[in-house]
């Protein structure tokens, strides 16, 4: 197939873009390089040293013999060239990756909550009616998240995407009804992804737009089958405040021997996927892609969930570093539960990558090996969710 | 109290900011003048003669002795702008009208699209992170519409934005929960929205900033009370195909003895409101402000329903000008029920004026009295919602 990769140079883009290439598919990357940009803003890198797009895709070429093409643009603002893409290859599918993905930089200041917002919904709005100008009939696969979900009713699975419910009518009779899950967002960037569905929706009913909508759990891991083949197409690993998921700043820390920082009381449940294990859903979701007329088609892209406290007991163990508890800068509950539906992925035929086994590889490989390029100063999150959560963590500070 | 009216110039914010001051409120509008811009755009103009914002409020000030300060800018751009006046005034409260508020425009091309989705959600979260950042407990009372529901369930009632549903644990006990309405919005302008909508629950839980949302219904007449005072401060009346609504697109047809064109079998139910009523409810919105710590206020903004044919034949019946059934340029069912709770505004002292009593004066006073400035050229519309809807219509023009 040949297949437009939006966003095609970051954390979950770029093994995407190579897993897809890997498997025959023809692969057009558009991005702007933003990802870097907000490096060079936020005085950080990546611990694994990442390549410019001119070596990695050299390089992919020499290891392969396998070309992809690269286009550097802003997807949310230069619509002209998104729809003269479009019209100039054809693609069968767009996976849709163009989105700032930080939740913690989202919360920022004003200035990151508005980029968040504009660059978000702007790209997924230019996407899609660039689509039905083009005329073609083109499957989009977008990166969501399993943070558009509400907190899910006790004592039931969060399902893929919709939830039956029963809606009593003015005379007594219950009816049901089959409805998009309602939403709970717990940042402004979860936010922009609730919103993106209600883009997705209407222009499914409206035009027909065949969409896979993909709500994925925390990603950990590093590297791929295809990123491993040469140190210069090395994946992006992130331990920072801001774009440092939990579990890699966990690695991070316990590799330079720092205590664990849970937030709160870490009873928080998230759920989480191997990038591994990502590349491989995108896969299966290309390759299988809603029927004409059929509605978004949603799956939960998570392998298994866990407690924050448990994690960082997990990493403990295996590294034998400490855990310290600080107040939490998000906003959110201290304790929650999380059980989610994920049967069309297994049905799909993936095989799960488990962290209990691929956690001590992260630690060996990644975070001990690239441990020098660490800038300890980086790893605690400074962003807070709002004024009393800043207050909060100040007083502790000081106390 | 000092209240900033985001939109000012508009259609309904112009005359909510005349009632406003009427009342003793101190008043500062900031409007871009985009719906001016637009009619040069659109080539057309409202039927009645707008005077520009300076003889407005100059003519304001010789009638009632009150003053109104204006502001143009863009308030979905200029941020830093938006801030300062936060501070300068510590407005009370915020009426947000600054969104492009035209379906059939919404829907014109992907530059259309592209316009109101970045103008509408920038606006609205550009105005929400200005309230954070400065620090004031403002209320924010929002200009949503109708448009947001579903269909809504055979035999219920739309209540006013929550709805309680049932949802069947694993275990199979059926749990209460109550949900924001589920949204099926019917084109990119009612989609900005929905979007809106959890942009306020969003804010409103991360940092209880208090926003009452009013989901209006399609609003008629033009003039009110202060706007008649003197003929420089009369409201606009939109007669096009893209800006007039459907009732005022019959009452110009019906004045200039041109054949009322129904979309389809005019079987589309569609709530209504009297501008006069409309100001009445945003100062009734004003005065009762959600509590601390309350939820997103949400009222139903209409006074009666009506099927589109039975307003037709309505209006026929009161001028005999006959009704030409013509296809539907939008996505929609062709018949649709719609039963609306509005006892939050009766509650709050709303007497509606009806459309059986308002109608003739409509006629007499606004569309008789300026058709010399109509264009009919500007009289269908010519938005069509997706390529099979354009292509029907086609097809009947040259049958």
């Amino acid at each position: 197939m040949k297949i437009l990769v939006l966003g095609g140079d970051g954390f979950c883009g770029w093994p995407t873009c190579l897993h897809l290439s890997a498997k025959g598919h023809e692969i057009i990357i558009v991005d702007n390089l933003s990802r870097r940009n907000i490096d060079n803003e936020l005085e950080v890198s990546s611990l694994t040293p990442i390549k410019p797009m001119g070596t990695r895709l050299k390089t992919w070429k020499e290891a392969t013999g396998r070309e992809i093409t690269f286009y550097n643009f802003n997807v949310a603002e230069n619509y002209v060239q998104l729809l003269d893409l479009l019209k100039l290859y054809k693609p069968d599918a767009i996976v849709h990756f163009a989105e700032q993905r930080s939740a913690p930089y989202s919360m920022k200041s004003s200035y990151h909550k508005r980029y968040t917002v504009d660059n978000n919904l702007n790209a997924t709005n230019s996407l899609l009616a660039a689509i039905v100008e083009s005329g073609q009939n083109i499957h989009v696969v977008h990166l969501g998240t399993m943070g558009v979900y509400g907190y899910g009713t006790a004592g039931m699975k969060i399902p893929e995407g919709y939830l039956n419910v029963k809606v009593e009518t003015d005379d007594g009779k219950l009816v049901d009804q089959e409805i998009l899950y309602p939403v709970n967002p717990g940042s402004i960037y979860h936010m922009t992804k609730t919103q993106d569905q209600l883009l997705f929706a209407y222009y499914n009913k409206n035009d027909n737009i065949r969409v896979t909508d993909l709500h994925q759990g925390i990603v950990w891991g590093t590297q791929t089958e295809e990123t491993k083949l040469d140190e210069r197409l090395i994946n992006r690993f992130d331990y920072d405040g801001d774009y440092g998921t939990v579990l890699n700043r966990f690695l991070m820390q316990s590799a330079i021997g720092y205590p664990l920082t849970v937030h709160g009381t870490g009873g928080q449940t998230r759920a989480f996927i191997h990038i591994q294990d990502t590349v491989r859903c995108i896969e299966i979701a290309i390759t299988n892609p809603p029927s004409e007329g059929e509605r978004v088609k949603i799956y939960n892209q998570m392998t298994e969930t866990h407690r924050v406290r448990d994690l960082a007991k997990l990493v403990s163990e295996i590294t034998n570093v400490p855990i310290n508890y600080v107040p939490n800068p998000r906003q959110e509950s201290d304790e929650n539960e999380l059980y989610v539906a994920n049967d069309r992925f297994l049905e799909g035929g993936l095989e799960p990558i488990t962290l209990r086994n691929g956690l001590l590889e992260e630690v060996a490989d990644i975070a001990k090996k690239y441990m020098e390029s660490c800038d300890k100063s980086k790893i605690p999150c400074v962003s807070f969710w709002n004024k009393d959560r800043s207050k909060a963590s100040s007083q502790d500070e000081s106390s």
